[in-house]
């Protein structure tokens, strides 16, 4: 069984990034799928911070289905990052696709995230816990609580203990969303686990509309925050297009979740 | 395509359950799964009334995956849940199996249910339907959402509007929770139905530490209400005890959802 | 646990029907989606018979996912399907709905089946079984193995001892087939129970051109038989046109299928 | 859309290894889970070669959900796989789980295999076909056939021809078998794709009892090989015991896959 994962005491873990505490309160990660250019991320940047989000995502390197999908700009999208991060007080997370990207991702972001494709990619999760920097770690569509928590315990027991896992929807077996939310499951792996559990209501269901509810019910359930794409333009965001919501809609979602804030110390779901 | 059951409008249609109006607010139906003497149901629907439950749920007939499990009372449990409810002022919601159970249903319930089992029997849907009383009509676990509101219009095509759609889990993989809670389906199904849509957090996982903070979720995002499984003494239920919460962590819950109400029309989920 | 369902020796049940010797060899039902009118179960009757199949399979009753598609002859097709069975030497095997039903099928039909979308409507299960007629009980899309030998266990504590199990396919994620065709399962199931196990690969993929293989790895991997939807002219079927295979492609599966017979008994999958 | 893995033509690719050719006839990969040391494999590779298997398998860094569990004991184990494979003229399949392992296994080894766990993990997909040496590609447990052929358009967009799809089960939800063995969607595989597809029955379902028919049934639907954990003394394996038979059950099995061998063109899954 895994060991380092395991709750063994009513208190939850606090992931610190850059003086951010993940683990306390609801907290919100935001930004768009993928960096496009320096006007974007600025734009994105300025409206998350302006409406109270704690970190930046923006994809560098994308991992895509197709070889034949836009692929992200690689470097120069951690460069662009971190200075739009900067600028607005919000440490970037980033995913890594593969351990040659894991020095420059250090030295530029707060925070390295480790996506659902490559869940059980043991070797990038070691060698990304071996940085130092928190991590991200996202739930494969296949994967079970438990082969989660084994994946953390390999980032574990490298001596990294700022690991956050992420429920970003399993594979179900309707259209009408892209994966099946599963927010139980993220309640239950708080009961497993001393690891701060965030959501990712935009990958798991691919769906605009659906993105705000499901961050208030995560907040509400006393999940520990969320990770939600915001473009200043959907509809031309160059990747998952359909399932980034805009700037005004963030910042509605901002507001109404301050409701959740001063509950959430006393609506844990886990006991 | 379905038609009857199609959201052609941004109001969603109201049920109404002798005086208690689904669809306006968050409505809580609770109850034990199974009725199981008189001093167990009283003893819940006087729990369940004082902490401001809407109506009262109570299995007379059970259908048990095996046929040596407890299968309910029968008629018998019928009478009972409707005394019960009356003494409290709770309209009973009781399952039904077959044809040949309804009229004993329609004349002392104040809603049918169909459950996930039977969510492609169209002879009982239909027939139940006739009845005229309200249905509560469960997802079967395989069910995609389009073929839910398929049965839903099998009701409605004979003539009866009075149909509530509940989530109660669809086939997971994971072992930790007994179903796959879909909320992110159910919230889908408002965007294509004008009918209300609850939530069944004790069957979806069968495990009574996520009820609660299930409920809370799906309120938050604006759902229409929710099916619990309250039990005076979990621990001797005759069935599904696993999932059962008490009418002190009832009374709890109905205390904190109260924080949702206000803001329920304004936090619909569905646009 | 089931234990009329169990098998507790080597030797596995035989269910007649009409002669037709169930769980010996491979024995193949096959027959339209639906009885269409006299003409279209005569050409197939006729077809069936001549390419060596066994049964006559069509349904009088369907159950649509949605209440606009083609809902069956009802019980014109009932007898139009056990003329054509006698003129042909093959016992029909046609799908009961609902109780009522039942009497008009014992009196006609060789084997009644029950749908995968009433496998738990145990009602329907126990009164089919009280006729004393041979039951054709299917595996539903979410049901486990274990959930399937209990629904057989309902029918078998009824005193009727010949039930045969068909896997049709379990909910899946890939829209390339129309539901995920569970060989493993069926062969696991073999060892469980000592009922015939039998699959419905037209149902199971939804794709004709995967009907011919997947019968024959039935009858390689040892299985009992299959149930096959088979029409004189599938470009003009009134239900599930994709999946149905002309009568020469039918006759030439015949063919195939007999390099297996011989070897029949000593490739049985369970041990 | 995948493009250089769609199939155009009749006629599918071959792809060789070391003179085998895959894609002709029905191939048979077998040998243990993990080399464990020199006698295990140097018995194992006896005896496949005896029973006419064609290529050797063996685990030398093992992807495991635990990082508690055996790992493989690394490139020893590349050494002492590739020397037995020599001496019995087994060309040997290993899998590669990070970058850095690809120089020593294009050296030893006949085919790279690429797990379940890594099928979207690009970047070792493209190094790992920039070696030149064949592929042998898995279908992760939640992947469509469409995202494993895009995984096998990596490879062949980087000019490396030889790769081979391997169905090794997706996630289901029933607990009898490990996984849920998709062959009609390995059949399926065929008509969309020229590549060679193969099936893993030992993974797929994590039980020896049910390796033989389905491999059985492999053979008999068409598909271009198995890949077979198979052990001389399998109580003794250190990884995956359940599931790996022994030599005589090996032996046994080629036995009757012969029966399949001269009718393998005619009954292709793929018209």
């Amino acid at each position: 069984m895994y060991q380092l994962a395991s709750r063994t005491s009513e208190a939850g873990s606090i992931v610190e990034v850059d003086g951010i505490r993940i683990g306390e309160g609801f907290t919100v990660i935001a930004g768009p799928c993928a960096v496009e250019d320096e006007l974007q991320i600025e734009a994105a940047a300025k409206g998350v911070a302006a409406a109270g989000g704690a970190l930046l995502r923006g994809g560098a390197y994308k991992p895509r289905t197709s070889p034949y999908s836009f692929q992200g700009l690689g470097a120069p999208a951690v460069e662009l990052i971190a200075q739009a991060g900067r600028r607005h007080g919000l440490p970037p997370v980033v995913e890594a696709l593969s351990i040659e990207q894991l020095p420059l991702l250090a030295e530029h972001v707060g925070m390295i995230q480790i996506g659902a494709r490559n869940m059980q990619n043991f070797a990038l999760i070691q060698a990304a816990a071996r940085t130092g920097k928190p991590l991200l770690l996202k739930r494969g569509p296949a994967a079970t609580l438990d082969e989660l928590l084994y994946a953390a315990e390999y980032a574990l027991l490298e001596g990294n203990r700022s690991v956050v896992l992420c429920e970003r929807g399993v594979r179900g077996f309707d259209s009408h969303t892209r994966n099946l939310f599963d927010l139980a499951g993220a309640l239950r792996l708080k009961e497993l686990t001393h690891l701060p559990v965030i959501v990712d209501p935009s990958h798991a269901t691919g769906r605009r509309s659906l993105v705000v509810p499901l961050t208030l019910a995560a907040a509400a359930a006393g999940l520990d925050g969320a990770i939600i794409e915001v473009h200043p333009e959907p509809a031309r965001a160059r990747c998952d297009a359909a399932q980034a919501i805009d700037l005004p809609e963030f910042s509605d979602l901002m507001a109404r979740l301050a409701v959740f804030a001063p509950s959430k110390v006393a609506s844990a779901g886990c006991r």
